[in-house]
């Protein structure tokens, strides 16, 4: 392990977590929250000034930066950004608990929305501001930020792009991998501005439409009130409807649209399945919670809701307009599915990822080819092009992997006790990015009753999820930290 | 598809079913149910014959007999079986409803023990001893029982034998499948008799200590009472504890040890780890259910319940002493998750079996190790042997057509609106033939609420289960029935 590397991007990270504090700080200044600013600036004046001694010299030049330098970095970077951005919650007395504020944090950063408050007003303006800003973060990616300010060479930035990006491979949509960043960037900036501008014209307040501006880019779900979505107009809701679907979707369909090469993007085999699963499921669970929940509300009432939480389940958002958990339960275990299922690669989303699942899908369906045309030799292709036996390999581990950490995770919550219901979506949401679960932990409840012990457990699930479970895996790994190559 | 050589088969199992008929029959003639005994006469006039006809000639020498033949032909034969065997008990008039009879009689082939009845003492002797001998019979195997007494030549059995035995892979224990299988069902028999000895000695009555070494020998879980086996002494339920953990043994353990070859048995890989996974779940279940649900009955009572239910599980055989349902949260977890673990490959028991979670545990180690040592080979051995990358392939595969099948039953069997627990355990307690679940398929309740559609999905999840999966969906896959190679 190359120890120096690591460190000068840990202090990247830092000055990156810094300046992002500004904002809500200025936010709480306003507002007079005289409990709360100034520890946001007690932190920016220690952390700017670490990280800048961190980063002083371009010590990663001297020696080697392969993978489990790319994947320490990124799993010690996202557990370093939430410890630091936990302390304005801890440190202004809102949250009194340390491990609380943990996994709000890691929550906000991995976009998963999770909460373990019951009144979350009660946190002020500055504090919900900070919130939901680590979605957005979150959502595209620290280190993908990092990678488009700073000017590097050589090819080891792939390894760290690798590491935080969603999905099974990264595509690098222009040659350099700092264009890519940048152009991700671009796309993530844009498509943010016109959403808030959608949000505002809907009759959103400004705060409240940058904040849940943020939620939707990153498909976090933190909202700014008790009520949830709840609250916001029929008008806003379906606005919030659209652009959770819309970041759902793998970016590189947007540059592709953007370089107007319109047949390529929507010949998108992934695009094409996540828009069939989504009419789909639009089409079961609309009428079975209109015939069984919302017969008296009318259809279009259930169409409405239905395409809320679909969206929201499915970009692994987790805003919530309805409680759910209340539907009959084949529209429950639906929504538990579509948690798994999640987004497309690419995008800011978390789960399982659509392509992964596709090309698993097509590996079984090979197995059973090759039983009854054992001759055949038929490689398995996604969008067009053959699949490589290594990448088929790691879709299969991944899943192993994903299966083990969720049960690991499934059998130390149960400790405590809680139904099974409760713990097997408490981990689901958790290690899918997602946010609410079913049951004690259900779009109305929150994680509050959960032990110090599980909320640790479910925020590494937090985190394993979002950064693609290795480089959180590897942390927990002895020889990881070996010099020994 | 070679239809003649299915047929043939076909043909073979009819006949074995005419014969396993004869029994229950003679017992049910011998206490006067003469609602039952005379339909049991009819089916074996009727049977037999018709049997005999399908293998008048040899026809399988004509023609080719590939994978999918064996698969077709082990996926039709059980189907064939359950429907046949199905049918005592529907035309007896003692279970009205031939769903529940399919579901019945496919739950006992396929050693599963989920049952539809709540008061399973009306059946009658006769009908419950031909319920427990299906036990006997689907643990080894219909078609390994045929190919142990059929004279054939060539190699095409071992399709046969590959489709019908748990694990995966069989290991050729004498180079010819039939002594192979004369072998497996030599041991099989010579346990099932000393069980029972062993039962008798214990004080159970004769009946009883048939039936349930039927139950047992299987992996089951069928019983004889009302009272499941809360009835019997602690000396005979410790000799069932100790013989559904024998069961769940690899054979090729015992085949060891009788060619007194010590040292390479007790190295066998797998038993190593069944055997560690057994005393550690005993270890803390015991503990853990002695804390909080027998302090007042002592270590010892706990100790020994948390043993029966544990080989219960673990061998996915489903016998119970206590309702494991009011166990606390973990414990109740770790129930379930030994439902998935399973057996040993190789014996009479269900779930994803220990081999193949191993050759998985194994895989996911070495995408951590690669990704540290990128340039390291470091091939993947099961029991001291290079494991070839096909085996790998198809056992990740296997999880994930596994998976499928989990997810389609879930959501189908999910209509009929009852929790999420109960859903979810009852598709687990099926499709790794384990017998009951939590909540309302708990062990003191049975399947009998569910919908006609939910017991054949349960139905077909159970067959699945048994012949590992591919024979069942092979039958569903239009391709294996076209002329074309």
């Amino acid at each position: 392990m190359n120890f120096r590397i690591v460190a000068y991007f840990l202090g990247w990270i830092l000055e990156v977590e810094a300046a992002s504090m500004v904002i809500p700080m200025i936010i709480s200044m306003a507002l007079g929250e005289s409990d709360v600013w100034p520890w946001f600036l007690i932190l920016i004046v220690v952390i700017a000034p670490l990280g800048f001694f961190l980063t002083r010299k371009r010590l990663f030049r001297k020696g080697n930066f392969y993978i489990r330098e790319g994947y320490a970095a990124t799993g010690l970077g996202w557990l370093l950004l939430s410890s630091v951005g936990a302390l304005p919650f801890f440190l202004s007395g809102r949250m009194p608990n340390y491990v609380d504020c943990l996994f709000e944090t890691a929550s906000g950063f991995t976009t998963t929305g999770s909460s373990v408050l019951s009144d979350i007003e009660a946190l002020g303006k500055g504090l919900l501001f900070w919130r939901s800003f680590t979605h957005w973060l979150g959502g595209m990616g620290v280190l993908v930020l990092i990678l488009a300010i700073l000017p590097m060479n050589g090819g080891y930035h792939m390894q760290l792009m690798k590491a935080e990006s969603p999905g099974p491979s990264v595509s690098k949509l222009v040659p350099r991998v700092m264009d890519t960043a940048k152009t991700l960037y671009l796309i993530y900036i844009a498509m943010t501005v016109l959403m808030i501008l959608c949000y505002l014209i809907s009759g959103m307040p400004l705060y409240d439409a940058v904040c849940i501006g943020f939620g939707t880019a990153g498909t976090g779900g933190f909202g700014v009130r008790n009520s949830g979505m709840a609250d916001y107009s029929v008008g806003s809701q379906i606005l919030i409807t659209i652009f959770m679907y819309l970041f759902g979707v793998n970016f590189s369909f947007y540059y592709l649209l953007i370089r107007r090469k319109f047949r390529d993007a929507f010949k998108m085999e992934e695009v094409r399945v996540y828009v069939g699963i989504i009419l789909v499921n639009i089409l079961i669970v609309s009428l079975v919670t209109w015939r069984c929940s919302y017969q008296s509300e009318g259809y279009l009432y259930s169409l409405h809701h239905s395409a809320f939480t679909i969206g929201s389940m499915m970009s692994t958002t987790g805003f919530a307009t309805v409680d759910f958990d209340t539907w009959p339960e084949i529209a429950r275990l639906m929504m538990v599915l579509l948690m798994f299922t999640g987004a497309c690669a690419g995008s800011t989303g978390g789960g399982l990822k659509i392509s992964r699942l596709m090309l698993l899908f097509k590996e079984a369906r090979k197995e059973l080819h090759m039983l009854i045309h054992p001759q055949s030799i038929r490689p398995i292709k996604l969008e067009g092009k053959v699949v490589e036996h290594a990448v088929m390999r790691s879709a299969s581990n991944y899943m192993i992997i994903y299966i083990m950490i969720f049960i690991i995770a499934f059998l130390i919550v149960s400790i405590d006790g809680y139904d099974f219901t409760t713990n097997f979506t408490a981990v689901a949401a958790t290690v899918n990015n997602i946010g609410p679960g079913l049951g004690l932990v259900g779009p109305t409840q929150n994680f509050g009753m959960y032990s110090m012990r599980s909320k640790l457990v479910l925020t590494f699930c937090m985190l394993a999820g979002r950064l693609e479970l290795l480089p959180m895996v590897m942390l927990l790994y002895p020889r990881t930290w070996t010099k020994h190559y």
